[in-house]
């Protein structure tokens, strides 16, 4: 039995490369991306991958480099996917809400060769460049290099935008449609890089083998019974965990990708009419921008919608509007750490006989493991026993399995943090049901979930503390009617400046972090009460939050006219959408 | 990037073992196995799998030990596709209709440790058990030792038939339910050890690995669509390719196993009428089964029916009447070797436009490569070069992936035959289409498909040389009105044998082989036209065999009367199909 050895016919590394390559092939005629005025078939797709990655190579490019893009979801972001891997490197995403501080801090920290920009992005990205430089002066190191900038051009209306010399398309343009790509050897061989702030103040860099994207894609597509033939709508960003791997997932199976620049009302349903779509993802906010369309953003939806939505537990009147819409809705669980949704909510036909606030509880539940991960258990984070199935004993999350990454870049006591006995530690508290479900009862403490984004607390605090006024700081969640929660800062002044304000505070705050952390309420208190460690009793903290009225600034101005109600509602979409719902984070959904 | 480590939270071999263990808590009280009279859930499943494992342990098996199990699609056989690995055993499923000497044959080339015997089938154990130590007494080798034997009584209702002193029961009765089973060390490690007679005279013993397996069964259920709670028939012999991988793939989904002791069309239709049956796979044959059933045999079909069907393309005619029936259809091609079905003819919703006879020839092509196969290909074999998409340039289909067996047990010359410039050689020709689909041209010259059961030309030939009468001998197929494809034997008689006769070399075969191999015809001839290499003209013979008639005996004498000729068709269900239809060849399927 042991004397059968692996060979090249019986043993080849798994990767998602094989997925565009078997579309190619099979599904070679269909369309694989429909953008705007810009439609690509399968063959085509794969053709652009090809040459993209040859470019790459030319470029320099070499195995383990990283590649940066900042770009929304557009065709280009969808192709490096599969082209940055097919030339051997690794493909970082990187969020686009994100400010320019910390977009230099990612392209410091994964010494990016290439960074890829779309042309919307190219005043933040300059910036963030610049910073990059300043930090390069600042440092001994002779190692540093600036990375190659590539601008990415609207493909179906180029506007000329350029930072720098090189476009996306002229990579395509000059590449070698016949290119094979780089053999995968080893499939623990890195593909993406993805950031996430989790629960400490640094980023984080999760690096995603060959072999984790391409089990968790086979086996969400699985979960999901996503068929052939999807028509998938890119209501998620790409850059959430490589849009939950479904970036890999259209591609096996032959399905369309209808990319979307921003995820309005009207961009959506006129998606979703005109393309007949089968499938999106999206954070349970973008219900909302769906139900609160007016009547001419609409477009009538003839078929089932598949949603596949993570993060905070929808509503069961939400979960019902949403249904009447004509959208079937299956909830999930992951993070960023688990190449996505880790578990997903299977739907049992003999709760269709539940009446509907059941059913949507039971639908509100985190659910089963996904078939790739070896298992998911609650377990008492000490005594590392398992929680009884009884619904009510809470324990820690934990998960195994080959959809787990490999780590955290350059970062190996958060990663040896993560990994112990055996599992992987998610922060988060759940039960288990006695039929098997999980559900979540409680976040990792110092998260703050905002629109599906995920807010550092500790992040947060760093950086109040560096205001000259400020003595303490706290930061915990509080109830926000739009975005679920919101960050409320907890502060204590310095003697010598106990006239400071909030807007004050606000105003630097707006300088130094990305706009969706902002807290939305800034509470001066003489002293934080204290655990017995000294550490802020954030318990007490968000029972207080919860009494608290959010800055009205943050809610409008209800005296204006309806005229400028709807304006400020449409600048809502635009501005604050783009700049927040349509940032699903994937790090805890 | 290269500093991150594997561990064992993110690096967990892959195994079908996972799939039980995740079932048996997520799916814990959901209908797991209906037989007969007896019902299990997932969470009784798996106990007792841990049970059986455990008392595996303690008859002293442990790892790659091989235990062989002769029985049809009763619980038994479902449950040691798990247990028999977890005590990490191999698990080596017989085809039930092997005559003894094959049988014989498998047990000491596999060098089984225990043997399990269904009730129904001690007999023809017992004669291979006898024959097996007969061929050891003629050894000289001090390593063979006999299988411990242990009988599978019928659970539902227990007969008491023995062979031995332990049965099945008590070995789950003392059995541990807590066991967890033995870690897969590796996922290369073997789980199951399957003989195919493929194209040569000796059993091949096909190896395949936890991976492969799980693989296989990932990408199986996906390329099926098979979704959650899909109740399952088993009207393939789980002997085959583990039934091509359904085994393992409805503990995947949380699905119902339906088992059946017999195809036939009483049971059949039985079963998916009382229990919704979604799902079954088999050969087309058992088309011919449903379709012929007498109304006092038949039941309603409420629900869809999918079936997965391999080896010779359906007929459109046939396809209309068991699509009319409720039933609906994919075609699938697979070996052995490939851990079951390899390609499966996806449906493309564009061509339910097209006229029926169109669609059936469609639908009766090969198609598409599983995901988890690496690449699929269509090459010359002596170039290398692949075909054209052009739907007539044919070429041999090889193919490359995870999911091809590890190898030939103890078979270094026919795995490095198999295993060639990183592909494996199918042996099958074909053609691929502009649309990316492969469609098979012409079957490995030497092999007979008969009722979907592979039969070795070269084996016969073999025997036939034995026969004092025969100087020379050359099996070819001839067309047979049910199953297809049967066996033609053209035979030079020797000069001092003139005067043997057909009965006379048929009745030597029914004590040489196994009765579905028996050719259904003997063509004397004076001499067998030769190739330039002195090899018998085959394409030239196949010509001849489709112009002579079948051996009336085996059509049966039309004289008698309606009553005997019912009876006989009764028989002909229960003996002929009980006899080959039920073997439904993975082999190509």
């Amino acid at each position: 039995m042991d004397k059968l050895p692996k060979c090249p016919a019986n043993y080849v590394p798994l990767t998602p490369l094989t997925f565009i390559k078997r579309a190619s092939t099979v599904y070679s005629n269909r369309t694989s991306v429909i953008y705007s005025g810009v439609r690509f078939t399968w063959r085509q797709t794969y053709e652009r991958c090809c040459r993209l990655a040859y470019s790459l190579r030319s470029l320099n490019v070499v195995k383990n480099d990283v590649v940066s893009v900042l770009a929304p979801n557009v065709p280009a972001l969808y192709e490096m996917h599969f082209a940055v891997p097919m030339a051997g490197a690794v493909l970082n995403a990187i969020n686009t809400r994100l400010d320019a501080k910390n977009i230099a801090t990612i392209l410091r920290h994964s010494e990016a060769k290439v960074f890829f920009v779309d042309y919307e992005y190219v005043t933040i990205a300059s910036e963030a460049l610049r910073l990059l430089v300043a930090s390069f002066n600042d440092s001994s190191s002779a190692q540093l290099a600036m990375p190659l900038v590539i601008v990415i051009d609207d493909v179906s209306k180029p506007t000329g935008v350029r930072l720098g010399k090189l476009e996306y398309e002229q990579l395509i343009h000059y590449g070698n449609p016949r290119y094979p790509g780089e053999d995968v050897e080893d499939e623990w061989d890195s593909i993406a890089l993805n950031y996430t702030s989790g629960t400490t103040s640094d980023p984080k860099g999760v690096v995603y083998s060959h072999r984790g994207a391409f089990l968790s894609t086979m086996s969400l597509i699985q979960g999901w019974e996503m068929g052939t033939e999807a028509v998938y709508l890119w209501s998620l960003p790409m850059f959430h965990c490589n849009g939950w791997t479904f970036t890999w997932g259209v591609a096996a199976r032959g399905g369309t990708n209808v990319c979307i620049r921003n995820t309005t009302a009207v961009e959506m349903y006129k998606g979703i009419s005109q393309h007949k779509v089968t499938h999106m993802c999206c954070a349970p906010i973008v219900f909302n921008i769906l139900l609160e369309a007016k009547p001419h953003e609409r477009c009538e939806i003839k078929s089932k919608v598949n949603i596949l939505t993570g993060g905070a537990p929808p509503p069961a009147a939400l979960l019902e509007k949403m249904e009447d819409l004509g959208f079937h809705i299956m909830h999930a669980y992951g993070l960023t750490e688990a190449t996505g949704p880790a578990l997903v909510c299977e739907w049992q036909t003999k709760w269709n006989q539940l009446p509907k606030d059941q059913q949507a509880r039971l639908k509100a539940r985190q659910g089963v493991g996904i078939l790739t991960l070896a298992d998911v258990d609650v377990k008492d984070k000490d005594t590392m026993e398992s929680v009884p199935h009884d619904g009510t004993t809470m324990g820690e999350i934990v998960l195994r399995g080959s959809s787990i990454m490999k780590g955290y870049l350059k970062d190996e006591k958060e990663t040896a943090k993560a990994f112990k006995n055996g599992w992987f530690f998610t922060g988060d508290v759940g039960v288990i049901h006695p039929d098997g479900y999980l559900e979540i009862k409680d976040r990792s403490k110092d998260v703050i979930i905002s629109g599906g984004e995920n807010i550092s607390s500790v992040e947060l605090e760093s950086i109040l503390f560096e205001h000259p006024a400020i003595l303490e700081a706290a930061v915990v969640a509080m109830p926000h009617p739009r975005w679920g929660e919101s960050p409320c800062a907890f502060v204590v002044l310095k003697e010598t400046a106990r006239s400071a304000t909030e807007s004050e505070i606000l105003s630097y705050c707006r300088k130094k972090m990305s706009k969706f952390m902002i807290p939305k309420k800034v509470e001066f208190v003489k002293e934080l009460p204290k655990t017995g460690t000294g550490k802020p009793q954030k318990v007490l903290l968000r029972k207080v939050a919860k009494t608290l009225q959010i800055t009205q600034t943050e809610l409008g101005n209800n005296k204006r006219s309806e005229k400028e109600i709807h304006m400020d509602r449409t600048r809502y979409h635009r501005d604050e959408l783009h700049e927040q719902e349509n940032v699903l984070a994937m790090s805890r959904l």
